[in-house]
């Protein structure tokens, strides 16, 4: 019963059985592998991009510093969201790849960016004097980290108001699938269709062993990005590994297929959860994440029943009154059960006779 | 029959295996998995330094720009060989990762720094002026890019001089493996005990999909390493797969064993090559590497049998006066095959006994 | 009647003399001038701090982007107030300087850090979790960039926070002299003695020509800023000519003078100000800027006779309702006159009767 | 007597005078003095450029750096003499300013890249190889630093190798006065006609007391260069000191006057240096800087005498053999008098004649 992220679980089995089958004979290192050139080839078809740059890394850190590297100068600012990977997880990495460039953090519920608190932020910075940094780029998140999922008119919303003070903006898709799978729209009308430039397309979290795509609509700074890429340690040599991941990930839609079951079974959990009183959901659960509070004790019963996830934020604790709230995020990825999830609900379920007896 | 790089061969099947083996169930993200417990044990007793700290990331230009990042600070220098990897081929990595030092170009023979050009160089930045750039650190690489292998005497040359001088000295040690298979010297004895302070040892270029470990035999860095390696975006979530490559790759000593394959292979290559008339061998190929040159025709003779390598410099060509000489490198890697050999140097001698006839 | 900034001002008298008298003969560059051994030895009476490194350079931003690039590593965040001079007016000069740092933005009154605030914003800041960026030092500022001055009192109680974290504290103290001369304490209470590490020490915006101080009472940092400053390009050639300003500056306490005449000024416009209806001072204007609203109409007026300030914010524009308030920031100088006061004053206050009339 | 460098001689009058005169009153800060305005219309009449961009700072370091920051990617190399200034003498600011891109050093006599040595270097740089850095920008430097000048034919020379490679052009004019005046050529002759993209225009050298002009012919990358001069701290509040500096010394060609000074005590010493017997001249010696060499006991004799001077390289010393050689770099300022030169030449020449007696 692992919920602590869905980097936690395995690799699918078609990803670990591409990257045994890439191992035959020899093959051109850092991207010239034949494999590379499909995968490019199927992620168009997927955008609905001929033109696209596509590049892959092992990281979605990355990903995500290397694409904001490429859309916003030194001395520029990104906004995103507070609670943003970029902003939270990542050690400054959009900090140290784009040369010291900031982030101008908004707020917004659910981890989603308010429009008009995005628009506050840009206006907030004055263009054109040189005493403050310069308005650079606009970075979403799509699952958000709440697990909030932007709909097409809200990524379209976002990307208006920074078309309209001409600025790029970046997607962190780290678990784009899950997003595409809660939506049913298309990657494309999620994507460079609402005005998105550069997506960081995940892989890892999704059944991946470990393997994220930068895609580049205007491929104007594709040069750059791989100049970034080398220069950075992401530059893999023995890219056919990577490559077949890839293009196992796309094959057959698994990665849709693997996203609808991870978002299947936190569905089953937020509906479980929902019905238990006591329970109380903190954001949408749109996707494969679900944040939920309830009574103390029943997290200790859950974590004695072999739970693992992460109470959050994290400064919260175990030791303290029973029946106080105490929340929790809970990450189901594509290789959860649903008796793992019934096995986590009936554990929490089980405190609440137990407290009421 | 493909010589161009250690890197365009296949994995190991025991590395293969071993990652798919990794793939079951549930594991601790971001390097707290079981696996790499036991590679840290592991590769502290390969070096017998048991206070050594071990990192893993997943390329060999992301092990030397943080390890280098960890030694010399922006406004110092690095010295290491005009040809060395750190210099020539990670465009800048370097100088991005330790926030824009400089590497200051030391000659000698075989891609080996010389002992008195090293001393120069060093004796050549003068010492608390504030208008030039400080000394920082040595990097020495071993196999060098030219094939040749330091001795423990070398290494332990090369690092009095740095330390005479207080600097601390880095090992890319992307073929290690190779250098330990050729000199049956321990891995001890080549680096901590000769003074080197921190290793860049290979897996990937040796047999793994993508594997290198970064050992700082002197762990008072160790926090700020983890700190670089996450900000650079080189901290794996799934990390069970670097882990599962890693201690794959230690068991049984199969990183030797792949090694010895590669040089035996390289060394029957250079013998056959010897054999030959017009075949000069312009380097030692002490390890997995042979640099040579021979009449243009056999070239042509070679690549027309399928013959895959560089010529070296890439400025060559195969155009032009049949007789002249042109230089190639071959990389033989554990899977190159006896037949492989034979068929290239089958290929050069046709041409000779053509060229005769 | 320039209300502008203290840097429209003109430079004392004495200062200009210093520098031309400065002029006579060869002086060793670069910092080696005898001058500034005894810049040196005097601003350590100044701060009682007989260890204490002492460099000049000739802007603000410099010398609190390399102050804080000795005191915050790469992968940390300096905790400032949201509108410190740092993270507004710099254009990115910290992060740039530190290779990438952050800024965490604290709130409170009057631009002074609220210490729960501070508190909160390094709490939030897990340590050790190498996901997040790590905890590297706070900056305050004296006087605020809102004119308050923060007394002995405050300045122990934010270090106080930073030192429990193990963090140190650097001050902008650009206006350093207009806190000195507003408070009565001695620099070392407001510095050193109360926790602060690294002191921006101004002489530009009170008088000088263009020269600041840093001081570190802790010289383990100064080959290090040394380094720093000549890389940033902030090591003068013509050395002497920093020197000569700051002995000046220093000498017979002219830079409490000047500051003292500053303060004398600000305290007849606020208290002018607040004596006139329709008047609302906003902050507590306690060294030599004054922010301050009234009706628009004043100011239309006001600017018509000549005088000159900037609307704060500066979004702010003269046209629109006429009763409608608008604020402006008021900064006066060392050789602002009490009549410039006045007739700004009368220029307002005329407006009043103008309306009644 | 001073000859260690002319950064040790004062100021000419007329730029102090002027600076004192500029402190009537109030002015704009950061360049929008009326007085900065008359500067930038003044030097683009000076390099026949009116489209130039004009931005003063405080040192050459900072000027160098801002100028190749604006010509160079991270990922890319500056091509430059090995002994240039930008190479040995900035303590990494180019790297720094850059974000860490590369110096590829050239050789070539007195200091003056070679030509072909520059086509090699840059032929040497693989373009479109995404290993390896890239091409970036040609830095030149006039006056040498072994105190040759460049003609406009060599100028062009290095430029046009640079343009047929699609490069711009950095011209490091610390002593660029030096170089007009030596040759008579124009400084558009010198710079924008021959290919030159962007200029160091010195100052400091050359009379004033400390201000650098980069001048961009190509203002496309003027704002670029704004951000970049406020993030690196270089944009000055008291901007006017430095307009009135740059007002004066461009005043009725000063700046030529100075330098034309400067040079005639060079010629003369070096004149002065060619008669006496056992003194070898090893630089040309076109602008204002004297290299030389003669036996030790001369050195001794003219440093006794008062004369301060580097010996070149600096690790020769006093000590040893009288009658071995040991060289001096000899510069002489708009300030140094024929009875300096005079007293020199004495000193050195009495120790021949005691030697002989």
């Amino acid at each position: 019963m692992w919920f602590t992220s869905d980097n936690a679980g395995p690799a699918a089995p078609e990803i670990v059985a591409a990257v045994a089958a890439a191992n035959a004979g020899y093959a051109a290192p850092y991207g010239a592998d034949a494999a590379m050139a499909r995968v490019t080839a199927r992620l168009r078809e997927v955008f609905e991009a001929p033109e696209a740059a596509v590049y892959l890394v092992g990281t979605g850190t990355a990903a995500n510093a290397l694409a904001l590297a490429c859309l916003c100068p030194p001395w520029a600012t990104v906004y995103c969201h507070r609670e943003a990977h970029v902003a939270e997880d990542e050690c400054g990495a959009p900090e140290f790849y784009t040369g010291g460039a900031k982030l101008t953090l908004v707020d917004g519920p659910d981890a989603r960016m308010d429009p008009e608190a995005l628009e506050a932020a840009i206006a907030g910075t004055p263009q054109g004097d040189v005493h403050n940094v310069q308005r650079g780029a606009v970075s979403i998140t799509n699952v958000t980290e709440r697990g909030a999922v932007l709909s097409v008119t809200e990524v379209r919303r976002l990307c208006e108001i920074a078309k309209r003070h001409g600025l790029p903006v970046h997607l962190d898709g780290a678990r784009f699938a899950n997003a595409v799978a809660a939506l049913g729209s298309t990657p494309a009308e999620l994507t460079w269709r609402a005005g998105v430039d550069a997506v960081s397309f995940g892989g890892t979290k999704n059944g991946c062993l470990g393997v994220e795509a930068v895609v580049l609509f205007d491929p104007a700074r594709a040069w750059e990005l791989e100049l970034r890429r080398k220069r950075g340690g992401h530059l893999v040599s023995k890219h056919r590994y990577l490559s077949a991941q890839m293009e196992a990930y796309l094959e057959g839609d698994l990665w849709l297929r693997l996203a609808r079951a991870a978002n299947a079974r936190a569905a089953r959990l937020a509906a479980g959860l929902r019905a238990l009183p006591g329970v109380r959901l903190q954001h949408p659960a749109d996707g494969n994440i679900v944040f939920a509070g309830w009574p103390r004790a029943g997290h200790r019963r859950a974590q004695s029943a072999g739970a693992r996830y992460y109470l959050w934020p994290m400064s919260q604790s175990l030791e303290g009154p029973a029946d106080a709230e105490v929340t929790a995020r809970l990450v189901c990825n594509w290789a959860t059960t649903e008796p793992d999830v019934d096995r986590l609900l009936a554990a929490i379920a089980a405190e609440e006779v137990a407290e009421r007896a």
